[in-house]
């Protein structure tokens, strides 16, 4: 072992012999393995692109020409070679390596990507930007084939295909997967790779492929493996994109960087928009998960490095929702799920298993899945689209125009809401519940523990007229918390002394706002705990709380600009109801990874940091003083 | 004439003859011609789909099969023949008939569709529906060939190809045009054409094609034309489709209804997904709109019906925006501009004649335009996005992650923000001063006439470490109102009398506010008037004038909820000012079609209302009772 520690820039990778080079490779493969056991992580993705990320930075001259990977996720071997092996062993940990492409990081990354199927279009306007700036630079996009099912990945392409001096390399990262297999018909594939020279080195890689498990199929996924087509039109897969004109190297074995970096500077040399199709295995050269058949430890850790045995995990909220969609079903023959691309992670594969002809995996195509909701809505049906809530915001105008303005019955539940953590930025759902308020005639359900998921998804599938949302966090649920009174629609969690106070803690910070209470209580101030558990339309009910308490705090893991906190303000001061209100929810900023529990920590939404601020309010209103400067959201 | 008296129900359409027909076809487009030129509306569009339509509502039984229109602009024919030609003098005034499909009108009626590229998605959920459910009917979707370069349309596609038993038939409707030509390649689809027995027929209509004013190529579209393809792979444009596995019938001459109806019929006899690509002519059989080159009266009126000639128009808002950024192209070589298939109406025209290698029609494409300005931005370049308000929905994730996450400076420019009226729910712009607000680091500016929106536009072009917004209403400008002192950033534009009113008007209210501020101090109110000119960030000047006034009122055209008063009632509650606070902005709900000004008083965003409202509010505050039961903004 050794070679990683010499290499601090590619430009040391280019001095290698072919030797040293597979040697490096599998001490980057350890690397990565050793790495995501212990701090989490993608892992499949990267072990895929070791040879493929060598060969990129051979041929190109990073940072110079620019390289830019759809779902940056999988850049952890871009990471290792760019100067960051060192710092490797603090991986997606608050102040370490990123587990995505960060500017602030490196100048060799540019381009932190974790919404798929925008790496093409970044490519293009980098690429027109240098044609018209004069500088000879070039510019790669790292996309894989489940990407390309995304329309924006479609909208790229076709005005890539007209730049026809645009020095621009798209290496399509072919594994036959995105997070779940969308393999179809490699047999087919395999036809075509004997017109390849290639042919019997990638023969056997192939064969194993084979093996693989089959799943939901897409359109562009077979056509880009030449499925449908007579054994005469299918000797090449490449007719979908010279359709669109461009032109097109391979396929070539992605594990073979030799082959690789002679098809990468054939297409260098071309001097215009060219695909390179490397096919490429998640998970190649590590066992386990190879071996791993729901998704080649795309996203895994911790586990065991020797077994691949992954650390039990509890039940988390994902498999909570599991259970109560697959009741549903059961019961609700017009109820059909939708994921986008994404059935074991949003907890719909047992739905899937249970009722195969009333799922649909549309492919990473968020506005496609939510307007073939609208329209399966119409037809009679009561879709359930499940998605990560960051990725619903690709889906904004669908879910306003499309199924809000016809008043479809759609329910949208959104997993990973809040803050998600160690992602980084992106990954954070604290956007859905200010996006959302805009919506007329949505309905938007924050469940602070199973027992109301189950409550509030029942309820939200009974919506035939207007879509609503049920939301919950990452990870593990809290303990259930019973209510002790109801008030119109809203639950009380906690009623102490006079009504000095009354929270309002939405979904899952509704348990924090309980251990606020008790803080309070401690220091002898009167506190009404409440759960709206539908924070939108804001509760009536609400309203007159508010009225009868001397102040009002919200609590809610979602953005503080626009989000639920100041809709109910707006909602008082409209109802003229002038009670003292403190607003606590995420600082409208883009957060820098870590644990969840030490950003919410670092945010100011722990109990500790919103009692104390709760006690200094109540002391300044006490004193006649208003609530100026006491802001401790930071 | 006549034979439209008799048309009730499609089932009429059945009972005559091709000579009826013919006679009916005359009948409607001199119905279209007349009622448009007085009404205003969409012409060429409808011209081009009058035997689209007859053959489609022959062939199959609306309201049982369900037929869904892309860009619901081309259905005034479908209204004519559907029950209201009666009603149709009355079309797109208040009250009366609809620019675009309207359940509320008609059960023929199931999509009010004005977002382009949404029908494919649609129909596949609508299928998928009628299949789960066992109900044996058809569904078809009408999509033009500018609509298929928006991405939702591929993803619909690459869903719908694998939907092996899904009774759908799409049309495309290729008239070569989406707003603007995409003209490219005729020549080769000519030969494609020769292919077709129906060849002789067709290629009279195809030669006066070729006298089109040739415009940007896109390559889907030079795809579907078989544009770059050698003679022998260019025997059918039908490569594009095969290679997603879809079943593909033409093309066909789109103005021959026998043979569309014979098509048709083939497709509906298939029982899987088929396309029918029919080659129509926007404008078809009114001379003037043939003939007119920018958009074949796309969106037209008042005109003179024998000549064609359009009333002249003062200058509007988009006309000095292209003066601006013209002027601003000429001293910054840095600056690109994007349209999104929009180029004459956002007024990039002018900019594009002057400056085409800097300029980039994407297509229908704008999470394309949002993240390839991103791109473009990091090459060193300052994109200019000049789009309709409602389309930037399309790219809210666009805008968040990939152009205001990476710090990119790219300026988006919002024509026909606010009310815009008589083209329907969907038109209006009142989303986006609440969407963007949540987006970290943008700018976003709100100019009150043309002078702050050269001034505007000029600074927020010098931004380039963040996205900014400079957003106009449709329409003619309103006088200049000049300040006539500053507070920051703030414009002072009244300023009467005690402190006892502070109005803040945003962008084109301002004018309003002013109007609102003359009737206050003719009751002896005191009144200050402001134009934050950049409504985002809140101007901490703004905040302290809140501070020492009695009322706060704010007026908007853009949504109530969250919008840029929500926004400072927020700001003004953090830092503890608790001066009353009335919001004026548009209710949130979908607003039925009328002209903008008889919508504005409708909502009650009326300087004669609005001035009612204050003066109630300063009574009620003046005798002690806070702002209940006051909202004068229904």
């Amino acid at each position: 072992m050794g070679h990683l520690d010499s290499i601090s820039s590619p430009a040391d990778l280019r001095e290698l012999s072919p030797t040293e080079l597979e040697a490096l490779a599998a001490e980057i493969r350890d690397v990565l393995i050793r790495t995501v056991a212990t701090n989490t992580g993608h892992l499949g993705p990267n072990l895929g692109v070791v040879e493929l990320t060598l060969a990129l930075h051979r041929v190109f001259d990073s940072p110079r020409d620019k390289i830019v990977f759809d779902t940056g996720h999988q850049s952890y071997v871009h990471k290792l070679v760019t100067g960051r092996y060192a710092a490797f062993g603090t991986l997606r940990r608050e102040g370490g390596v990123s587990g995505y492409p960060s500017q602030a990081e490196s100048e060799h990354d540019l381009v932190e990507n974790s919404h798929a199927s925008t790496a093409l279009s970044y490519a293009d306007g980098l690429a027109k930007a240098f044609r018209i700036r004069g500088e000879d630079r070039h510019v790669v996009a790292v996309i894989g084939d489940g990407a390309l099912t995304g329309g924006m990945a479609w909208e790229a392409l076709n005005n890539i295909a007209i730049q026809h001096d645009s020095k621009l390399v798209i290496v399509v990262n072919d594994n036959g997967r995105s997070y779940t297999p969308t393999i179809g018909g490699l047999a087919t594939a395999l036809t075509a790779l004997r017109t390849n020279p290639r042919y019997e080195h990638v023969l056997d890689m192939v064969k194993r492929r084979l093996n693989a498990v089959p799943g939901v199929g897409h359109a562009a996924y077979d056509a880009l493996h030449a499925v449908k087509k007579g054994l005469k039109d299918a000797i090449a897969p490449q007719g979908l994109f010279e359709d669109l004109g461009l032109k097109y190297v391979g396929p070539v074995d992605g594990h073979d960087r030799g082959a690789l970096e002679q098809a990468l500077a054939n297409a260098k040399g071309f001097g215009g928009p060219v695909i390179v199709h490397a096919i490429t295995r998640k998970g190649y050269g590590y066992d386990p998960a190879e071996r791993h058949e729901a998704d080649q430890f795309h996203s895994a850790g911790p586990f065991d490095v020797q077994t691949g045995a992954e650390k039990p995990k509890g039940k988390i909220w994902t498999d909570h929702f599991s259970d109560s969609i697959v009741e549903i079903g059961a019961r609700r023959p017009d109820v059909v799920a939708i994921t986008a691309a994404m059935m074991h992670p949003v907890g719909l594969d047992e739905f899937a298993r249970r009722f195969p002809e009333r799922t649909f995996d549309v492919g990473i195509a968020e506005q496609h899945a939510a307007t073939s909701a609208a329209g399966l809505a119409m037809g009679g049906l009561h879709p359930v689209f499940a998605v990560y809530a960051t990725f619903l915001n690709r889906a904004f105008d669908q879910v306003l125009m499309d199924v809000a303005l016809h008043k479809c019955g759609v329910t949208f539940v959104l997993d990973r809401s809040g803050v998600t953590g160690d992602d980084g930025a992106s990954h954070n759902g604290m956007w859905d519940m200010s996006m959302l308020q805009v919506v007329p005639g949505l309905r938007l359900a924050a469940p602070r523990d199973v027992t109301r998921l189950r409550e509030l998804l029942d309820e939200a599938v009974e919506v035939s007229d207007a879509p609503t949302v049920v939301r919950f966090p990452k990870g593990s649920p809290p303990e259930d918390i019973q209510a002790i009174d109801t008030a119109g629609g809203t639950d009380v969690l906690v009623r102490e002394g006079e009504k000095d106070v009354l929270i309002v803690g939405v979904g899952a910070m509704a348990t924090t706002a309980v251990a606020v209470a008790q803080r309070l209580v401690d220091q002898g101030i009167g506190v009404t705990v409440v759960d709206p558990r539908w924070v939108k339309p804001v509760d009536p009910a609400l309203v007159e709380l508010a009225r009868k308490h001397g102040l009002v705090v919200s609590v809610e893991d979602n953005g503080r600009v626009g989000g639920v906190g100041a809709t109910l303000l707006q909602t008082l001061n409209d109802a003229g109801v002038t009670t003292p209100f403190r607003l606590h929810g995420i600082p409208q900023e883009f957060l820098d990874h870590a644990k969840r529990d030490v950003i919410l920590t670092r945010i100011g939404l722990d109990a500790q940091t919103i009692a104390r601020g709760i006690v200094e309010d109540v002391t300044a209103l006490a004193a006649g003083r208003s609530l100026v400067d006491a802001d401790h959201t930071p």
